[in-house]
């Protein structure tokens, strides 16, 4: 029930052609929804600046490309995350502007311009822990948000760190990317009080256990003040930093 | 070496009366915070909005005393969290300004005017998880973030939480506070799209191995972009919400 | 031993011809089985409702197709799990009355009809989660078990949930299939007190740990009252929900 | 918002003293429990044949008879389970009418009789395992099952268990108590179809690492269809035991 | 049904007292035990050449007393593990013929004399592996096992175990218990081709896991032919080591 | 240094060739082994009556061609575990006497004849575990050991176990192979007071965490005096059954 | 800034051609790395005695091939490690002087000669652990120390590793390889005093779990002072060994 | 057999006195320790420069008074670890030079001088890490080593640690201890090349899991050479360290 139906059926209480017991039961049984969040879906979109993201990995490229068609034939922006170059090979046949990021493993499909704002400064450790460093900056930016990138400033080699402290300067949000030891959200969090997203990563063999050893590092930092996200989950860190952006400036579709 | 000693230096070696040879050597082996963070400590005060905080847990109740009044002595604001009654009862005799909340578990000190900026929301799923909760709430107070709380809605009587939503709208950034399973964290993650800070706790029994049920409810949420902290950690929580709220409104001590 | 031989060694007693020493030996080293569970698998068929189930995971081809011949012969409707569409393919040339579900890698062979009683409502939190949730409705289905489809109702979007808690009445049993963070059992057991089975699926990554964060979550589910199952173990969750079927309107073969 | 509340809305709409838009404004923020729920306690109470449950564990003797003394002033009846003798003493006091099982660490207040239907057949492992056994034994009790008990009759000693079998008969529901490696449920589950939930516990010591061998042992059955409850849960079981019982018998404080 | 009464049965069958359908109803829902094992408890004492055992731990002293007590009216040797001194105070007032080891942390009750025959060899890595080697060492010796012990002979100081291996030579099952790092197990392992039972204790910190590093360890043992019981298990390595020895030398009460 | 070296040294040393220093140095020196052990893999060969065992898993067909026709020129026999069958086809081609067992994944090559004594029951669980179950079969058999197969009696039909206890007292070791929750282990464990080796198997999936929950059951059997292995190492339980067997009658090729 | 510049800079000071100001601004914000780690790449190779170490795992040959290229034209030598046959294929014909060991997954090119000093002895229990071993080894060599091999001396044979006792007195330092229970550190850790680097090995099944049953059993090794690096890191150990070899005899490359 | 027995033996088969075949037979049987290692403990306190450790916890303060005046009457200095000031007010009674550090839980009886030669620096991340930070120092201390502390360096104020790295430079090892996330061990294989020795504390909480968080950050870190050591285990680092320097300068108490 929308506004409309709801507008009518007071419509007709005032004008008697609805009875009251009518309106109470009809009311009553009310789908919460349909009072307010009748267009949740939409909603959700605008609200998040976002329409619908696919995650790719154990579907089949078909499955893939038919999701992508469905979702690009209404005026939204996509992701697609954990796409391989075939998955996306076969998008491309359908869907002509789609991009990619081999890197990223991701497909984004641009269907309206992005209004940009805000700055995310996304450090990662090493060279590996690139794919999900890119994930997030994606992620981030068709967003909305203005995505600076650090990379390969892992804490054995400290200098290449510090030597980069004033970058922390512009940024309002730092995602950390790292595996193994996940040591660099420690220290980054001693550098800033900014807020700070730890991603730790799957890098690593033997003791990693697949990312834990780096997990448990960022939720125990003795710098305060990190919110860590699960393994590999650059676009969840992506996320987050876009709500934090969005709170200090406001969603870059609402206007 | 601060800045009046580099001056110093190069003084010298304008005048002749410090060698070229010497000067280098002075320069090279220079400690890297003397040149700009020889303050480093106050710095770190001004710009987290706090001085220094103390974790109780693990210290004699002499220890805590000493600490405090060492601390008390300059003209900050002082935060000390997993401290017992017995411990109040000794700081309290040292320090009379000192307060306490038993439920959060913090003494506070307050030496100067807190201003406040920001609204924190903090959801707790249970009666159970209030001290995590108060120290969370306490931690961003203390900190300048005006605190609301939403307490006991767990997912078990969805309803009491969605009759709140509403309360949402105001906050800048929620805190979700749950033990057992955890659940409480998705939610609310499906019904706003604020940053979303969610602290597991270890209340539960069995298979709740302390907290590890929560924390990986919390990571494997399925409404992305919220970040985790640690089991129990409301202070690491109050720190991250101060840390966004900071980005959105300014520190309060900075004028 | 069975029936008749049973009674002809008390005949013989009776009649003198087997002497009471003897009867007394040949009735304490009875196998236990023999006195009433002689035909133990067809009794268990009766029983259950169901005469053998093949997991067919880890088996090859071959023997998959000279198992379920074999248990073709006779009169009972056969249900064989993790069945890959190579599987079928191999069976369907063997017994053309097979039938495949490709997504509940189900194969089921139906030789007599089922008689159906009883409604199991079967909820699933994503689209990932569908393979199990299947395996679960189409054991419930073959055992007799009417079966209802709430799928994709996961945490994130409470309301797609809330608006069909009206489904919930019909249901006597329902399963809760999550993967994941597996939060919709407990907001599920929040919203009915009917017996609810909560099937853990390893659908997620990283600090899922194929699955131990959903199967973690439901067992410190702070709604009372819920059985867990395995992680994806949907058969195991549809026989649990059938059994409570039958004990509500006895079994469907017994008469 | 009750019932009585919304017709007097609809009321004033009809007769021109509420306008449209107030009336509008008024259901649209309509908290979603208000319209049906209201009284949602106390349809809890009712749904579930029971009003409150106090976990007592980690909670002061003091806030123990506070919430039993809040709870008491109405015509329910009372659960409290992990109460110590000395909780107990401080309850009795307080309330003299309360009753203790030292065995289950359970209160009950019994206000009101219960209406008793279903039968709940409870079968634990070992001695040790007995608390958890009656816990659940005396939630099944107080919510209105006829509770049998077949106790002590542990794997090790199979025939203690088939002995007894004839008792399964009856039951409408099992629930399988055992420690150590949790083996009786799986020998349960081989004996009977009838719906059966196991309760891990914690006894044991060395590998059993709290309860999780049993735990790992139940949920990894060779009996199909067991559900499981959380370590040491005997509440959770006897909550899940009467949903089903109600499900063939109904609520008994329904009529 | 014992022996008499199923004599019976058949009797009445012979003299047509009793139908034919009767006496088969009678035997086919015969419980299993009363045919042969009626005795069964008695039967077992006999076979395992040992009467009861109680595990103390977790009981009270006066459950301990009680139980004691009653086992001891008949002619049966009893042991009683994890017995604290406090535990044996209260028994030796009870009954005044026990035994006790402080160190094994056993009570001993000897009723009648225990032929002695094997020879079980017990080595212990560490001094604080002691309790759990003696826990070992009196349950052998009270079911009739010799036992010679070899002390203190940890991996860390090869020669003391190489010294000793001439004392292998008598030993028919070599029991070895160790913490730590478990890899006395090993070693001996390459030093015997005889039975070893080994035995990881809890002693360590850290990393060990509460004994969880050696119970790996001697289960991942290089030295092919270990069988590992559970951690500290003492009771459980005397009980293995002499079904062993009973397996050679037969029973020791059997005549 | 052999026997023979050692003599001579000690006959120079008696003839005044060799100086009393230089054979004080040769013997402080002295390589322990070359005492007594000089020999030893002969010995060892003759200790465990069998030469040499080959673990194929990780090594190259050629690789295993290559050690197995560097053993087959002794005349020993030869087990080599964990074969595939294209292993067994290059193995074939080299060693035309080498036999294969695919369900038990293992190749023998029996170069002279095995006596055989004593008696080894192998239960199984399920029909999944039968390569674990083969592996110990073969290991005892080509040991010496009489074999006897008990297989598909897993505790979920209780009854095929409890027809077949008489099996039970011509054995002499028990080995129980069982997946899932390895409750077959406990059951036996009760029924029998005979030494008993369980397996755990990593048949299973979800929870069973390749084989966890099986072991821990077994390692937490309430049924006291049961070896443990590692998770699918039939070779180990085949071992630890010789060697008790040979506790019992001796070594097989000792005369 | 290397250190021409800031010397042309303190030159400008003292001529005065650089005022006060500008020089203390330039000096103050200063990257640290410029004072006196400018050339910290070179110097890093100079300090390590090795300029770049490449992990192939993960990466395509292609990159591989790349990387190695670029470093190749510098006058360095060049480990890369985790490097299959197929990698080595297309990096020989890009880099023809590049050279491969297969069972240490190693590629070496060699550009200027390596002074060697040091000595460090390489055990290793069994021969599946010498991949890992062999990287440890390369690893060692490549850097300037002298390496002996002492392989397959497990502990199950303890004999082996006893006659060679002698040759840990020319170690300055010793690497344990070991993979399964990972005994052997402990067992060479009583027999030696000299500094020992462990490196577990994912060597075993079942409760090895990938590594961690010997990563366990070294951090838990009775023989105190062993340091452990993690599973499967013959690199690392490699690297340890080294840098306490330069302590003793300096680095290679600096004279 | 010492050496004198030894060479008597000799000498009887010189004279005749003693038959070859006897000499034989009593140097086949020889215990190896008596060949050469007879004084092994003697000779062990000499290499290690060390007589013996006690590890008072889990000791009654009796138990460690009677250890500690059975060692004192020995001229060796004495070092017990875990030792309460309890345990040490007893000692003091009965030894009255021993020494008490209570930080470091660590009771030293010095009873003839310790040359010292060579340098560690012990750095630590917080204050709660001092008492396993202190074990390190203190027993390297006494086994000659000076130690260096640089403590309170964590990576959250990274300036601390940077400021002081030229403390790096005497030092010819390193002790890194730290709790929590342990990053500290990474950043500080960063700065040096030298030997580093990393110990995890159990200092933390949540998912800190006693210490784990710690020791698998170590353990992956990506600066590559660092040796770890268990959880909390100062003593071992410190006997580590000493082996470091040994090698490096020789063992102290050698000339």
């Amino acid at each position: 029930m929308n506004e409309e139906q709801l507008l009518a059926l007071l419509q007709g209480v005032k004008e008697g052609s609805v009875s009251l017991d009518h309106a109470l039961n009809e009311l009553k049984s009310l789908p919460y929804e349909d009072l307010g969040f009748a267009k949740v879906d939409h909603h959700r979109t605008i609200r998040n600046g976002f329409p619908e993201v696919v995650f790719c990995q154990g579907k089949t490229e078909e499955q893939i490309v038919q999701i992508l068609m469905h979702l690009a034939k209404y005026d939204n922006n996509i992701l697609a995350t954990r796409a391989t170059p075939h998955d996306f090979a076969r998008v491309k046949e359908a869907i002509p502007e789609a991009d990619y990021s081999e890197l990223a493993r991701v497909i984004t499909i641009i269907k309206k311009p992005i209004p940009m704002r805000g700055k995310v400064l996304i450090l990662s450790a090493g060279t590996a822990d690139l794919p999900v460093a890119e994930e997030a900056a994606m992620t981030a930016d068709i967003m909305g948000c203005q995505v600076e990138r650090l990379y390969d400033v892992g804490v054995a080699g400290i200098h290449r760190l510090l030597d980069n402290t004033d970058r922390f300067k512009d940024a309002q949000v730092l995602i950390v990317v790292a595996g193994m030891e996940g040591a660099l959200a420690s220290v980054v969090g001693g550098l800033t009080d900014k807020p700070i997203i730890a991603v730790p990563t799957s890098i690593g063999y033997g003791a990693s256990f697949g990312g834990l050893a780096a997990l448990l590092a960022m939720l125990n930092s003795c710098a305060a003040g990190i919110g860590v996200v699960n393994i590999d989950n650059g676009f969840g860190a992506g996320v987050l930093a876009n709500s934090i952006i969005k709170a200090i400036h406001g969603a870059k579709y609402d206007e």
